[in-house]
């Protein structure tokens, strides 16, 4: 087998290779190819599926676990609809912004390039090596895939097919690789190409993204955690209040940017709470409170120091009542992970002091913390969500795949 | 003395609060009063500097290095501009950019932020402790300098004016800070405070930059090396080339964006290599040639497998005939440091081929290398220049010490 480090050298070649090849026309060649080719192969998917699934059910994974490896009918359908709208979106790559001309004549500007080979490190769910294959594709660039040693039948059947699809249409299949070993030194050794790999991208739980972000010699573009806020100011529209609150928190618990955390203002406690804990509790909702929450209802725990930086990812939410948005403001910054954190205000000074005051990925105003979404956002499918400053923050597509470079077109121009 | 953990702790907090404080008003506001305060304690900063130079000189400093060190009326003047050109940049912060009404109703943009705090670290020139400083300032970072040791007088005078200028205008002087010691464990410090800082820039020679990178827990925005390409492609205009290949060299040999390495497509090398090898040599240049090259001249010197990869940063460039475009670009590939690269030529196929090629942070097409600058490019005063591929690359201004945020305005939207 092949060792990592020529996996990441030949990765960086075809890279080099597409740079010149890779036209928005033969992108969108493969991206369809690729679409059909997964309809066309349906049932070696699920076969290689159900040795995935088998495998998993002897090893007693859960019921959960075991839902979101399954590549039935419907999921395959949703991979062939990830390539064709991928394919649909405009290419970045090429583009050029700020074209300016300067004094001296020329003309300077940046376009837009791919950022050349991503290791792609991820867990459990299959979609994914099609999502970030394609998404990557588009960008120009290339990648190297190591997915959850749970789906690795699967995985090998939708990375060979990506790869069988590349070869058809005439490109260097090294383009996108798959490591397909499970072994986790495979992971080591990926982070330690800084000849070859230009950013690491870790989907999975926070230990895997710690050990990855230490080690690794290669920039790491990594999501801790989701401790998203929903802060209820005085002035709201307690209506739109209630309905965001619950939406945010109900909607689907157990993703990133669901709300963990509510904050309200003493001013409308007295309305807002208990219509909003009578509205949670029925949505089989536990609260965890602050003392002054808790005198609105017998159901509420009190919440511990722990809870204001919990991420339940749960039907669970800590509420806290503030004295103001100053409060709320610094709450949120002590106890959030820069993520997602949205107001609920009629007030458009409070609402763009809360805007410049918030330091994370996404704020919102007036709605629920759920919209932190590449999809919802329009960026077609999404690569992963950032919670780092650099080079993108919250959630990342096509135009997060790439980065740029400057392009002067002059004259004969000479420095003076 | 503070530790620089502390320093680090405060740095961040005054730049939280200047996240509400800091509007464009009052950051101009402070940049004027920089500069006239730079003017007023002309004398001051002189004698501070006598100090260093009068160290240096019993140190046995060289000449080069004793007047890139000296603050004299000139260069305090030069000081004086700059502040005045960053106030009159405009301001990053704030602006949205690429905003978009989504199918829910709700308006959704990225709004460009401040990076947050930046530890740079620098040697020799005090003029960089006022340009960073109010780089970062405009910018709405907190920044922490660490200047050179041989510059200690002069960069305490002029970090103590700036911090004293922000006190006066009742902005937390710990948004700039300055590390008083010249310990080298300072340094090492610095770039373990990634809870408090969030990008290291290192400017100064190659160890430094590398020894930064290898124990910063912080991303790194570096410059590695200049190994700068001119190719004069069979179709150039070959007066052109003339003029912008001994421009390339010669104008300011010890800079990064000078050229190094000159490519000739072997169809011109008859015309152009006799002409062009006259004029370098009339100009001082030493040629190390490959040998087909030396063929054209006895006054050259065979250049072996190192020069190809030489930053020379001197009046020495290595010259090389190539067959075509497609050797240029392999040897810009495998030599090259991905800063700067031009091409001479009057075919736009060629041109076109070049730009797509050619993974540097800056192409240039019938141009000097030497445009490669912040201040050429329309930047104003870079912060540096970035041979690395995130998050900004090539010269840095104001712009690049940003990031951005989401914001989502809502009227009570909800995921279904």
């Amino acid at each position: 087998m092949k060792t990592i480090e020529d996996m990441a050298r030949d990765a960086r070649l075809a890279y080099k290779a597409f740079l010149n090849k890779g036209t928005t026309m033969l992108k969108n060649d493969i991206l369809e190819a690729i679409a059909e080719n997964i309809l066309k192969e349906r049932d070696r998917i699920v076969d290689a599926n159900g040795k995935d699934l088998e495998n998993g059910r002897k090893k007693g994974l859960s019921k959960a676990f075991l839902d979101r490896l399954e590549l039935n009918n419907n999921r395959i359908d949703g991979m062939y609809r990830a390539c064709m709208e991928i394919m649909a979106l405009k290419d970045p790559v090429g583009s050029v912004n700020d074209m300016t001309v300067r004094p001296g004549g020329f003309r300077v500007g940046k376009m837009r390039v791919p950022i050349g080979v991503i290791g792609m490190i991820y867990e459990a769910r299959p979609n994914v090596t099609v999502e970030a294959a394609v998404l990557c594709l588009k960008a120009g660039n290339g990648v190297i895939l190591r997915g959850g040693s749970d789906a690795l039948n699967s995985n090998m059947a939708l990375a060979g097919l990506i790869r069988d699809t590349l070869k058809e249409k005439e490109v260097d299949e090294n383009l996108i690789s798959f490591i397909e070993t499970t072994d986790r030194t495979a992971i080591v050794d990926l982070i330690q190409q800084n000849k070859f790999v230009d950013l690491i991208i870790p989907r999975g739980g926070e230990s895997l993204i710690r050990t990855v972000t230490e080690k690794s010699k290669i920039p790491v573009l990594k999501h801790y955690k989701g401790v998203c806020h929903t802060y209820v100011n005085e002035f709201a529209d307690l209506d739109m209040a209630l309905k965001v609150t619950v939406n945010a928190k109900v909607q689907r618990p157990a993703v990133c940017n669901t709300t963990e955390t509510l904050l309200v203002d003493e001013a409308v406690a007295p309305t807002f709470l208990p219509a909003v804990i009578k509205a949670l509790l029925k949505n089989g909702v536990e609260i965890r409170g602050c003392p002054k929450t808790m005198a609105y209802s017998d159901d509420i725990k009190e919440a511990t120091e722990d809870d204001w930086y919990a991420e339940y990812l749960d039907l669970t939410l800590a509420v806290k009542v503030v004295k103001d948005i100053d409060e709320a403001i610094a709450h949120i910054d002590k106890y959030g992970s820069a993520h997602t954190d949205a107001i609920i205000t009629r007030d458009i000074a409070v609402s763009e002091m809360f805007i410049r005051n918030v330091d994370s990925s996404s704020v919102i105003v007036n709605a629920t913390t759920r919209l932190a979404d590449g999809g919802v956002y329009g960026l077609g499918t999404e690569i992963g969500i950032a919670t780092d400053r650099l080079h993108a923050r919250g959630p990342m597509g096509l135009e997060e795949l790439t980065t740029y470079k400057w392009v002067v077109y002059g004259n004969g121009n000479i420095r003076q």
